[in-house]
């Protein structure tokens, strides 16, 4: 388990090495060996050709090599685990449990996509028989399926150097809808990035795949990522990130002579309102919980509770006192970068000065590199008043808003930009008074969640993580759960061709025994062949 | 039947007279009354808010009554049919059949979309049941299904003055999928578009609906279109139309504070590909097919067969003469619009100076009003070194270019950029030897017609209209069939929810009897209510 610091181009290295740069611990500031080479221009067309060359063949290929391809790429990652999250946890200081986990996760999402290709419906096959005695024209025989857009370049995290990179939801989801995939890694996690890499790329050879089915590209700075979003070749992309890096690039995609779909999951508050029901029953649970959420990884995730809503009154100040009391021991959080540790900073110190805002707890640890949580609080009308309260400070801090009637909690609902999630805690009696605030947030996030927390984001098939923008950059979308494979395909129709020259998907037989859409009835069985021949006939 | 020219706003009628415009015969070139008044601004702003209020109430209607809404609008255009071919045919010149088959066409697509919100698996409704017991973590209840995005603007088209336009595919799968629709009309046929309007209007009050469900503006200009694609209740559009215009209005969306999906059907020339053994069999009925198919409507098609591919030898030469015979005795076509005849007549013009180029036939009918239909002839060589060859000229044209070998052919298949349609007429034989040609054209289109002709898109469930860019903005979409009601919608998953707060669609017992999937397995089963309880009681 040698890291060679260079990019991963199909089944070889790069070699450019005039532009270097490497991982820093996070903890205690220093470089970590070795020094990672930034991919010149050169490595980058190659990875692109290889890519655009491997497609011909992977975009065709079945659901069953696709799945044995995903989990051949689980099982590898399982086999280096123990390295990997050993290099993790030096490159982003998330303690390894939370390292493991995510290991877990990634190999779980993986699996998932597997699952999903193989049993088929996902494609949607759908076969309109044909009627060649319908009048005035015949009807023609018509089947669709959907089908890959071709190579896809999938920008890595840094919240989430396993689940969100090299091999998470977006790589695994572009490959399972047969997409070959370029990474550009995160440059925080460089080597956890080098391992999963080789990992993925042992498991095309494994499969006998061709080599540009997977490429990864390392790089310091910008060069790669423009050039890969603005190449001819490359067809989609897929991002998580911040809100000013996600936007750079979805409007580069959108300039581009050939625009391509680009799907970037930028930012998050994520809305709590604590109904006054819930706020009176269960206070202690609920601060404990939220407390939990939006320190978790540091508050460095994307779906981090960064805004509460709470009636005003006696109840809201036992509320704060008990959540203010959580940040007693204080705990200090490494940040995963430099750069998001010193964003954190000044995004606590613009809060510290603004007038209609309290310091309701804050701890300043006495280590440099270390940052401590904090928590503000204010009213509806200062929250109302200044929109950049509603705006993600990515690290672990939130903000209480007390309002003090329910014209004003619905004013804030519906004024909210769009989120990845909004929560509610409430009892039934809660539940029903404020049943309109239920369908006012359904048209601002991607995920509703009741008496729970955001975090932790479960991998299934009804999981949404996407939301309006600017949580993403297309709320169509979702980029966690088996619903992120529909972002990198398109559907495609054939009218009138023969059998033979068919996909098995369409065959009148259907030799993969996958759910079908025939005549607008879903169904596993085979379409008549009578007809069919008639058709073919015309 | 009366029109009184003004926009339908609501259940109102717009009063802003200070900017009119009137339709013209395209055979006469004569105003017919009566003037129309574009919308003002206080117009659009009142549409746009009225469709805001009424989505609260209309996205949420079930299927079964956007279903009985549907049909509705189309049963009040059947009760109208004759009054509307009568105005549509002195508005736009094309033929009563015509006329009578596109409107039969538009009420089967508004049925079929009532058939697919009725039957429900559009929705993906999913359900990942909670497993309490899991360690580490209790697994949460999570469900999801697609919910509409809010208030569409939708462009009528100018070439299908029913399918296209104002109760065309667009506003029929954006009703569908619970989004009100405020449809832009086309100022070449306004008396139409606003008997159509009346008709969908008289729909939504039959149907007990918000008045904001629907709203049809005027304008002879720019102005409405650019106010509701940049205003902020608005939430995605739909367009059909020319490449510039399309490409402003995509632009338009993109760039806005919040960008929206904007769903543009702009240009495409429709290759066809005639293979050898095609073209010695069968010249005489090809010719005959492809002449019905470039000149039908005028030429004035998306689809319109726009070049064709033969390889050069003796039976092109019969092909050529064969086709070029058709055009003889000459048939001369009155085209939409007076901005369509000049840019036809300045396209040809511009392919008569072209000196690769050869005219095989062209018919200059002695009415200034009506054009001719023409057939360019070059090779492949030309066609590869001037890109302007292969875009769209809207009118009875096409261009056959002979290629002289099998890399000459495959050269220009690769490079072709995105269209709808691709054709390929071959023999069985054909098709073994060009096996790839099928593999390279998949990647260019929406749709591959096998022996057939492009014109005629069939509306049904396994229907693509859509392409790559420039055919469309968005090649991952359709703008006709069924699988066009998924541009208008988003996933949105609840976690943890009652089953008394949650929508039909996603409750335990499903009681709307719609296929769902639960634990990634299709059924139309309810789900089994012991783990349901488990899992509330968390």
């Amino acid at each position: 388990m040698t890291l060679s610091g260079r990019s991963i181009i199909g089944f070889r290295r790069g070699s450019d090495t005039s532009r270097t740069f490497t991982a820093r611990d996070p903890v205690s500031g220093q470089a970590l060996d070795p020094e990672f080479a930034s991919a010149g221009s050169d490595e980058i067309e190659q990875a692109v050709r290889l890519s655009a060359q491997a497609f011909e063949a992977y975009g065709r290929l079945p659901g069953r090599e696709k799945g044995k391809l995903l989990r051949r790429i689980a099982s590898n990652l399982e086999n280096i685990a123990a390295v990997v999250v050993e290099r993790a946890s030096r490159e982003t200081a998330l303690p390894r449990a939370r390292l493991e986990g995510e290991t877990a996760r990634t190999c779980n999402q993986l699996r998932l996509f597997a699952g999903v290709v193989e049993e088929g419906s996902w494609l949607m096959a759908r076969i309109d028989r044909p009627d060649p005695e319908r009048k005035p024209a015949a009807k023609p025989d018509i089947r669709s399926m959907l089908r890959p857009l071709g190579p896809v370049v999938v920008f890595a995290a840094s919240n989430f150097p396993l689940a969100f990179s090299v091999a998470g939801g977006d790589t695994a989801s572009a490959l399972a809808s047969g997409n070959p995939v370029i990474v550009k890694a995160h440059p925080a996690h460089p080597g956890t990035s080098e391992l999963v890499g080789q990992a993925i790329g042992r498991a095309v050879q494994d499969c006998d795949l061709p080599e540009g089915v997977f490429s990864l590209l390392f790089d310091g700075g910008n060069h790669v990522g423009t050039a890969l979003v603005k190449h001819p070749l490359v067809k989609a992309g897929g991002f998580t990130g911040s809100r000013a890096a996600g936007i750079t690039l979805m409007q580069m995609a959108a300039a581009r002579p050939e625009p391509i779909p680009f799907f970037a999951e930028m930012s998050s508050t994520n809305p709590v309102f604590i109904l006054p029901g819930a706020l009176e029953e269960k206070a202690e649970q609920i601060a404990a919980g939220l407390h939990s959420s939006f320190t978790l990884g540091g508050g460095q995730f994307c779906t981090k509770p960064g805004m509460v809503f709470i009636p005003e009154g006696e109840a809201a100040g036992r509320f704060s006192t008990l959540l203010g009391e959580r940040l007693r021991p204080p705990a200090s959080f490494h940040l995963l970068t430099e750069a998001i540790r010193s964003s954190y900073k000044s995004g606590i110190e613009s809060r510290r000065k603004k007038s209609g805002l309290k310091a309701l707890a804050e701890f300043s640890p006495d280590s440099d590199s270390a940052v401590g949580a904090a928590i503000f609080m204010t009213d509806a009308k200062a929250f109302l008043d200044d929109p950049q309260l509603g705006i993600e400070i990515f690290g672990p801090v939130t903000l209480l808003v007390r309002h003090s009637s329910r014209d004003e909690l619905f004013e804030i609902a519906r004024t909210l930009e769009g989120h990845l999630t909004a929560t509610i805690h409430g009892t039934e009696e809660d539940l029903e008074r404020f049943a309109e605030l239920i369908r006012v947030l359904e048209n601002k996030v991607g995920r509703l969640v009741f008496n729970g927390f955001p975090t932790g984001v479960e991998v299934g098939h009804a999981t949404v993580h996407g939301g309006p923008f600017p949580a993403t950059s297309d709320g169509r979308t979702t980029s966690v759960g088996s619903l992120a494979i529909y972002r990198f395909c398109r559907p495609l129709c054939y009218q009138g061709f023969p059998p033979a020259v068919l996909p098995p998907e369409l065959k009148d037989t259907n030799p993969l025994g996958i759910w079908r859409m025939v005549d607008g009835q879903l169904t596993k069985e085979p379409v008549t062949v009578g007809l069919e021949v008639k058709g073919q006939a015309q």
